[in-house]
């Protein structure tokens, strides 16, 4: 039978085959990919997940096993009250919800929040991720300019007093995928212009605790609280493969978003959840977080040595204090696709930048890079087979 | 901020509060339910979760850990092809999508085919976790008649005549709510009846391998693959809280089924999916099967015989050879929803039956009875308030 005849309109929307092919390739084998988003395996705290099982069987038993609440498994969601406070963010049990991995908030939030048509701002560049769980509802969108600072408050000003904007999208912290951190004067101004506008703002911060220097700075959240979703994630700091993420919503919102996930997985894993309680709530992650950030911190060295060393004049990048991304961008003209799949035949792949923009003209010339995955070694020989082949590109010329 | 003012117009379709709050009234401390769906913890297999960890920790290492493909984990595909060899299914592993639990499929079919408006046929009654996954997509909804064998084909057959019909969704075997099966005879009529209307079935099996009596029948799927998306879970024979559902589908359908899910939760559990290849593969399934047939037999036969025993004249309920559920329907006039505050009042639960029917007033007096999760004893005490109250109500009027 014909399947396309029968597609909904919206399916239309769904289309991402070229990035997918990209990572797809990208996970072959001898390829040094700096284009996924994956922690390395190294950061895993396999050595406990025998111990953490053994306890998790011991406390919960067969509950560790049967159907929980779609709002998620009660000591998960204790634990993460007194995590959520030290990271600046006063929250109660009840008003957090456990959802599989922060791409079903995302979901859940499109699904309850978005009509075809409505107006959904995002940063140029945004999370690739966001926009492929919000298109189906088939919003619209419309940007709101950076800089080296990350998002321009006055740029949102503006987009929120010429749009009927839905809801902002933001990732203020070692952004996805430019690596900006948004500075503490400008989640102010931030905060100030949501509450002036009387508009929601969805604040994905995964990263926050991947910090190599400077200090911390509070969520948005926690400056205009009933104007923000919070989400979160155990993925880079427990691990990616439980997909445990989890939001603080406004209760009138939080609701819906309940009834949202029933109908589409009903709750998140009972075991993961479980686990990472006890991960949790055992202190594990908070002694986990030095190694991870020890694993990482010359990872990121290296990739910001190798761009030093290797990239022809002409181009620019980022230098996050933290997260898992640096972000690069060539001169005009400059092809990223082409160059990716010049690359890819050398072992190397990156992803091209024009992927995260909403008007993909607007990143030709950009990368984005991943420091996470590859040992530092492997990093500077990736990021140096990336400079040769640009170099020849240009000489051909 | 007014949260209200900003839901998406299909959000309207999604409240669901009544039987949210029936289940959760019947979740509550010193209620014998016969309301929910949920297995016995005691058909948990937890003496060997802890062996189960360390084969998975010491096959897969970080592997188990990490972000997987959106299609499932590669050793729990191919440990199904076996598995679903042996239940009368030919597949390869490229074949199955692996989803967080069968629900995250039902999602996804909503979420590609349904554009609102489109027609989506089902049977009288059917499951309501299917109709919460595609009501956000705004159906509109036909039924099929039923009958005491389940389904009749001819129904179907003048629905599909009279019908733009987008897709079919049925649960064949012992059926949610009703326990039903629809005989071979059946099936073979229902796979000519999709061929000759070139109409997509959406089968739904989460139940067949829970058989107390009788023999197996082959899904609806081998008799007609090219029209039917066969759907089946492990909630029911390892374990619920691990959220492992999968879908068979023709390989067009396939490939926006993974590209929705992708946008929802990226992929499910890879510690739960490896927990699961080593379950299946390791032949865990098959031998904690007959243990779980051996809990349930006696306890449905417990309910049969209280029915019997405890309900007044004018009641009818099925016998069915397996699943999790009996279906009871009252005179007319009696509203089952009363006499469930009534009985709830003293201290048992069950689910009024009108919530499986798109037009609920066809479902007054229907309940739907559990009976794995309560033991023999519990249910006939239970039963017994449910037929004492029904009496006491009738001798008022």
């Amino acid at each position: 039978m014909d399947i396309d005849d029968l597609l909904a309109t919206r399916t239309e929307q769904m289309e991402a085959s070229a990035i997918r092919e990209i990572l797809h390739a990208a996970s072959s084998p001898g390829v040094t990919s700096l284009a996924g988003g994956l922690p390395a395996d190294d950061s895993f705290p396999l050595s406990i997940m025998q111990d953490l099982m053994a306890t998790v069987l011991r406390r919960y038993g067969g509950r560790a096993l049967q159907y929980d609440a779609s709002e998620g498994f009660e000591p998960l969601r204790e634990a993460l009250v007194p995590h959520l406070r030290a990271r600046g963010i006063t929250t109660r049990a009840e008003e957090i919800v456990v959802f599989t991995g922060s791409q079903g908030v995302l979901d859940a939030i499109g699904k309850v929040l978005i009509s075809p048509g409505d107006v959904v701002a995002v940063e140029a560049p945004t999370y690739l991720g966001a926009l492929q769980a919000f298109n189906p509802y088939e919003p619209r969108y419309v940007e709101i300019e950076t800089d080296d600072e990350g998002l321009v408050p006055e740029s949102l000003d503006a987009v929120l007093a010429a749009n009927r904007v839905k809801f902002v999208y933001l990732v203020p912290t070692f952004q996805n995928p430019t690596g900006r951190t948004l500075s503490l004067e400008r989640r102010r101004r931030v905060a100030q212009i949501l509450q002036r506008h009387d508009t929601l703002l969805v604040e994905d911060d995964p990263y926050s605790d991947l910090r190599y220097s400077g200090e911390p700075l509070p969520p948005i959240h926690s400056l205009a609280p009933d104007h923000v979703v919070y989400i979160s994630t155990l993925s880079k700091t427990f691990a990616p493969g439980l997909r445990i993420g989890f939001c603080i919503a406004p209760e009138a919102l939080r609701r819906w978003l309940v009834i949202a996930r029933q109908g589409v997985d009903l709750h998140t894993s009972t075991l993961g959840q479980a686990l990472a309680a006890e991960y949790v709530s055992g202190g594990h992650l908070e002694r986990q977080l030095p190694s991870i950030i020890d694993l990482y911190r010359p990872r990121q060295q290296a990739m910001l040595d190798a761009l030093e060393r290797h990239l022809p004049e002409g181009f620019r990048w980022t230098r996050p204090e933290g997260g898992m991304f640096v972000w690069v961008r060539g001169p005009a003209g400059l092809d990223t696709e082409a160059l990716n799949r010049q690359v890819l035949e050398r072992g190397v792949a990156f992803v091209p930048g024009k992927y995260f923009y909403v008007n993909q003209e607007e990143g030709l010339s950009t990368l984005r890079m991943n420091f996470t995955a590859a040992d530092p070694d492997a990093i500077d020989r990736a990021v140096g087979i990336i400079g040769v082949t640009i170099t020849e590109s240009v000489a051909r010329y």
